[in-house]
């Protein structure tokens, strides 16, 4: 079935690599068309899909999806994981590795990431890892998914405690987002995905951080035009920044900010908060630094703090069991080193972030201090 | 220190990826030099390497490389591996992200593959994987690993029994060959090489299997001037197949003549045959077939069982606990299937070889039966 004009929020963005178009996003507001859109891709008949969805998406829109796709393919199966973060480990990676072989997928087969971050991280590496590689396509029904982890490639679990240490760059062949999922979304999730877009704001345009600061009664309604508008100016900023730096050499460390910090803290509050909280926890942090730096004003730091506000998002942290040399150790360990020294993102202003490594201990100890009750 | 001329035994090969230097290929008599080249390529001072050996070959060169590096790079470490196939497992692969963790590396340090086939592709497995990818480079050890399994990115490990399930498409930045440890090689593990030697031969080079039907003396005797132009020659075979086709989409295929029917030998013999020996036999049952098929006389077919004895390699396989049957349903189940048929590598002539996807399971099975001794 072709998709009606109507159906489309936003005309689809093109991610490209070396000039060469690589994938599309699109953004509409039902799951009629995917088909279609993996029709267009060149996908034969008889190709097999794999749609893997978490615990808490695969009962609300598994079905839809399946359904869409038999349309097109023979075959189209479903395999479930646990939701959330500690979910997101090689064990249950083997376990979906296990089902592709049961299931005789072979390389041209494809698999279907549905729902959050963790679910699109796993799925692309298990793409990019069964039989040396094959397809998937990314359909996120999270915000913090749709503004965020479904775009620019990056796949993985966590090690042994250690978030994201193992993965691969490696790049899905189709981002379609149906934004009407967002309406079965809980407020914390939401907010957990706005944590990311406001991220946006500080690093790359003081203007949407205007527009955000009035716009969580759109937000929190499920306004979808607004979402819509909202979502694909993000995506915009993570197409360009992507398409610069595909591996993370430079510009694309960017869009780290506040997550130096936050996934120290994620990893020390043992996953109970949640990415985009710590993000958000992280930013306050950073934004603290950037003001102790000469860079930003006390007054952009009570900004921060009255934007997270607006959209339920902390910006301190219950230090339990832990102190700040415990985060401090936890960030170093993490993977945002180079040469022994931690690479961070701090701001010149609001609306433009740049990459440090010149921060001190002390330097950090104290911006960590600015977010943790002790 | 600077590579004496007479050091190098051949000159370098490049491997291009859309017409762009990827990386070099080194046939030297030496390990002097090694850190030369890795300088050319830019690594500074301060990066660290770990070096990843087998039992077997650890105790024989892990000491000559760690010194050979740290005269140029700060820290060099050994992980060590058990020596063989059944330890080509994820459960090895994650002791490597451990200690790569504890060992602090980060995404500027890069891996050293020391050893044969099997320690090359965890190795880049491992190298693709951590921290979603770091450098790595091959210091094949083995005639094997010097003219196949080194070049052309493919990484992996085995996944509950079914060969190479798991991996991924990932590049060295340098192979560096001392051929001078050819002389340390078991004549068995020598013997497994030349399969895959045999193999460039029947593939791509009727002349090259004249030369090879005059040269056993020269290659157990090992010959460095002889065994040097043999391996290049097999490089440069497949660096050219690998620049067509880097992926396997279509003709690098090619180089798995002998290994659709070998590998599922290997995998129901529980690798005490080695996969050379394997190989061997898959290569006498696919020139069975393409004998069969009209291609070949009944000459070529004793051509190939002579050639393969002149290096000790079998063209038969005792049935212990399976038959032809299991065989097939083995060679079914591994990944070299596309919509459900077997892709079969077959032989025009001697020389000149082609991709199938039309067999019968009567022809594969008959194609069994000829190497299976029941």
């Amino acid at each position: 079935m072709a998709i009606k004009m109507d159906n489309r929020l936003q005309e689809p963005l093109q991610v490209k690599e070396n000039g060469e178009l690589r994938y599309e996003i699109h953004f509409l507001n039902t799951f009629s068309g995917l088909a279609d859109e993996l029709q267009k891709l060149g996908y034969p008949a008889d190709v097999k899909a794999c749609i893997v969805a978490d615990s808490n998406t695969a009962p609300l829109y598994a079905d839809a999806v399946k359904e869409e796709l038999e349309k097109a393919f023979g075959k189209a199966v479903v395999f479930l994981l646990p939701a959330g973060e500690p979910s997101k480990t090689l064990e249950h990676i083997e376990d979906l590795y296990e089902f592709l072989i049961q299931e005789h997928f072979e390389r041209r087969d494809f698999l279907v990431a549905l729902g959050g971050g963790v679910v699109g991280d796993m799925t692309g590496f298990a793409a990019a890892t069964y039989l040396r590689g094959i397809d998937f396509i990314q359909v996120p029904t999270t915000l913090l998914a749709m503004v965020d982890s479904s775009i620019g490639g990056k796949t993985g679990v966590d090690f042994r405690g250690h978030k994201n240490m193992v993965g691969a760059f490696y790049m899905p062949k189709l981002v379609y987002m149906d934004l009407s999922t967002l309406k079965t979304l809980p407020q914390r999730e939401l907010s957990c995905g706005m944590a990311e877009v406001i991220k946006y704001g500080y690093t790359f345009d003081a203007p949407f951080l205007s527009i955000l600061k009035g716009s969580p009664d759109k937000v929190f309604s499920y306004d979808l035009p607004f979402l819509a508008q909202m979502i694909y100016r993000c995506c915009n900023y993570k197409r360009t920044v992507v398409e610069e730096d595909p591996r993370e050499k430079g510009r694309r460390a960017l869009l780290n900010f506040g997550h130096t910090i936050g996934h120290a803290v994620e990893k020390l509050k043992k996953f109970t908060l949640l990415h985009g909280e710590c993000v958000s926890i992280g930013m306050a942090a950073a934004i603290y630094l950037s003001m102790k730096k000469g860079y930003l004003a006390e007054s952009d730091l009570d900004g921060c703090r009255e934007l997270a506000s607006l959209y339920h998002l902390p910006t301190e942290v219950q230090a339990d069991g832990f102190n700040a040399e415990d985060v401090l150790k936890t960030l170093k360990s993490d993977k945002k080193m180079s040469a022994g020294k931690v690479r961070f993102i701090l701001l010149k202003k609001a609306g433009e972030g740049f990459i440090d490594h010149s921060l001190s201990d002390e330097e950090l100890l104290d911006a960590i201090h600015s977010v943790l009750k002790e």
